[in-house]
């Protein structure tokens, strides 16, 4: 038996990056590798240290590592994408965009060289257009470049929604598509409590409440943390989605994905439910919608080729 | 049945802290409340939501709020303290003792005041006289004041000798005495894999290295970051603490007791092997040392007194 | 702090009741003790000390005890009944129905007598006669005498979808109502892969096929094992519910309640969805139903009333 | 990504074999296949079918299969043997012996066949000398024939000491040499409570009475069980050698190996301390021992001889 370890690779060694590499190992999904630039070798270093000093206690083998040397990563199996920066005070979108897009681009490049074979999972925003971008700069398999945004928006839902109903989270579904926050495209009528349409437990003022909370999820955390963003539930995402691909599970999860033709569209990257297990994206689901969640996922694919039109 | 959750209060919403209660809420050890001034109310509230919002992924029903009022921790269980500041450059050792107790005798204050059945658990550096410190100021028995120094120490030793043997860290026992960090007692002659002495598997040298980084962990963290210290591995020692008390698990752990005679010392707070159970430190372990050992305890313990010496 | 470990006890040491103290001793819900008669007394002790020994290598504390003295259940905070005969063949129904009514009158006084605060969770075929005969013998709050029979047939209409669909069961949901087995009511349009409905990605045929399977569900394991009924997911089933209640989930599960003016029935336990918490029943929801499947569930309430009626 | 789950065949689907296939499945190690005899095939589908099941209650895929056909073992990464039968009254050990030793030819010739580069794990008794008998036959490298038996007798040995010591299992460390039951050779001396030596906490007198138990557990098990022998803690005991073997953790885990010098023993399989990763028996650990020790572990490789010299 020729055993190798799984090897994921985390670029970007912040909060969220940071929270995934710890969830990971927790896990013990494989090597966990925390790359950053070389200004920030260190601290990744030290997160990686204190993360596998806490192996003998939580009752891991963590084998985490920080680097900034690209030759660390070879060979990932999978390679998740935090890399980037916030929009800051009096930073205009564009150059938000821009920025972002080039250190999309220049990570890229480095996981097309040592790991060809990789799945890739992005987090980076504006997360759809971020995805696009690393999808034409690998030349991957569309199956292969993957982001992130429906896995956490639902996750807020549900947890908002439990809240309301004083349930468990897990007999909580909810049901997101579109782009991320503001585009989000919540189906309330495909989310349940155990299996009840929500619909049928919550009046429709407060389920109209709940989600345009949902939308504002990202903003409600920036809000109260004063300085950084969400953290805990972005990186848990990341991982459920890596879990998924990693262990082939065959996961049915919400997952930004390239669509050629599925909801009437072409050529752009939106979240939509798909299977994920170790081919990355295995399909999409098709859904039926009304009118008006057409109109809604329409506008969302607006808003994303808005910021396409910004890409370099 | 009258039922109550568990309420486990985390005072100081810092890396730390916040690191402490997600790991509480990924065990469902109870409800977690996260306590920070007033200025810092608004991120502690932040962390607590995030933390929520991965538990519909996780697979948690976490019950964390964040709060800078101390009614919201009336009747808990337990309560972590992990609030204090770290030395900047530029401050005395003495500046660093006297804030750091000034903060300990306000939280313990609120603490008496609105959980006066609860057990202490105390971080906060230099965490031997804090310990002390809370211990007094609380009027709580002994066997209800614990400080957290050896799990994080033995978790640390364990760490470097799972990677020098290339052994998994679940294989690995690590004994350690005395004080934090510099004043620590390794005792190598209790330490094995699989059972196996460790003196049997590596070379007196390399174990004296080894010993050595234990020692300076926290520093070698330190200097990594750059800005700020260790909080995975501290964080998860806390939990494993605080899980013992609260499943009255009754672990063998090291814990930072107050000794009456034990070890030959009278009225001071430090490192011994102890049981953790539902009532705090059940038991004091008084194992044999020879005189090697009984010197740097002794040492330990003269730094301890120094220390103690600075509280006002 | 007064500390009480949670105290489980389960009625019943053949294979499903062995079965679920293991799971509830993995689970560390509480201290599991198991009874049986003082015939079986020494097998249940013997198993008992078996799963105690598997502690230290599965990574629990297993407080698991055999005995046939139910002075050793005193204070129960839940108590399982998995106590009973299997129809065997040339018995008739009636006395299948007889013999464990006459079970279930002898241990309910037990438990009446040693834990009159707790919760009662009942397995013994025909279940819902059963769960009817320990509520009117133990005078229990309603909320608090529970059948199973919605977790374990949901668990196999969401194996065989999951197998349909080559999909992870965690993504599978499946709502079942009404009485066990030939007289479930699946509600085929309440269940989904990742909140999509199964109507849409299965054919009617295909799903008609499944429900069916899962009604016969316990018969085709029956058939197989040649000698005995099925025990694994009988066993998860009831342990899932325990957990619900012992740790005040507030789960979303289909239980066996007694009905009063719910879906227009009156004085019978039926299989409806329920919320499950430290209360133990602590809301029954009440669902749309179509015409043919309000038709299933008054069928399934026939088929109980009549079982009732041979009940002495 | 080329994916292929790992693949874990279980021969024999009596208790220990089907606890184990359910553990596997928790634990979701990879696809479990349980194989019996053609006679037995139905039961060990039956219980595959009825693990399955429970897999949405209790959260795993679990892609558990029985049969009795070897082709569907193809490709199997491990190989757990527990077939055989078991000594019944009349019986004598010859017949035993030889029954087995037949048994284990069978089985072998199909595992050769089918999976040429599995890792065998053999439970079936006497362990030591079927473990050889599996070697021979097999043709395998002498580190991918394992046997078990100290993992089993040092858990009852820690369990035995928790409970003296009313202290958690986890903290409990056994050490277990030489033969199987009445052969074994426990090294008190290297047998810890959290790494306090047991030596110096339990009296000489207690210590030998639970020495004696702990020789004695399997007996003490059949004896309660009147009709069958202990399954829940032995097939515990294959699967954390599994997982050892399946994940790489190179756990320090006594094992049956095959020695060619260690311990002055050439030729034979004996219980000795192990690391256990994924080339199965990666190193033998050769401990230091007294003369009581060596004179116990010669005894036990003298019982060893004896079967050996029954083998056809």
């Amino acid at each position: 038996m020729t055993f190798k370890h799984k090897k994921i690779s985390v670029i970007g060694s912040g909060f969220t990056g940071a929270t995934a590499a710890f969830l990971l190992a927790q896990k013990e999904l494989g090597d966990v590798v925390l790359v950053d630039i070389p200004q920030m070798e260190d601290p990744a270093k030290g997160k990686a240290l204190d993360m596998a000093e806490a192996g003998p206690v939580i009752g891991y083998d963590a084998k985490v590592t920080g680097t900034a040397d690209y030759t660390d990563t070879k060979d990932s199996d999978l390679v998740i994408i935090t890399a980037g920066i916030a929009r800051k005070p009096g930073m205009s979108r564009d150059d938000l965009v821009q920025t972002n897009q080039k250190i999309m681009k220049s990570v890229t490049a480095e996981i097309v060289k040592y790991s060809p074979d990789s799945t890739i999972l992005v987090l980076t925003n504006p997360v759809d257009a971020m995805t696009y971008t690393v999808y034409k700069a690998s030349g991957f398999p569309k199956e292969r470049v993957i982001g992130q945004s429906g896995v956490l928006d639902s996750a807020r839902f549900r947890t908002f929604i439990a809240q309301e109903l004083n349930l468990s989270v897990r007999d909580i579904s909810g049901f997101v598509l579109g782009g991320h926050g503001d585009d989000m495209v919540p189906l309330v009528r495909y989310s349940y409590a155990g299996g009840i349409p929500l619909e049928t437990l919550i009046s429709k003022e407060r389920l109209d409440e709940i989600v345009d909370r949902t939308r504002k999820g990202g903003a409600e955390i920036v809000n109260l943390l004063g300085n950084g963003s969400a953290y805990y539930a972005p990186a848990a995402s990341l991982v459920e989605m890596a879990e998924a691909i990693i262990k082939d599970q065959r996961r049915v999860l919400p997952a930004i994905a390239y669509l050629e033709g599925e909801y009437g569209m072409d050529g752009i990257y939106l979240g939509v439910p798909t299977i994920l297990g170790a081919g990355g994206i295995e399909k999409i689901f098709e859904i039926d919608l009304n009118e008006e969640e057409k109109a809604l996922l329409n506008k969302s694919a607006e808003s994303v080729k808005a910021v396409m039109k910004i890409l370099a």
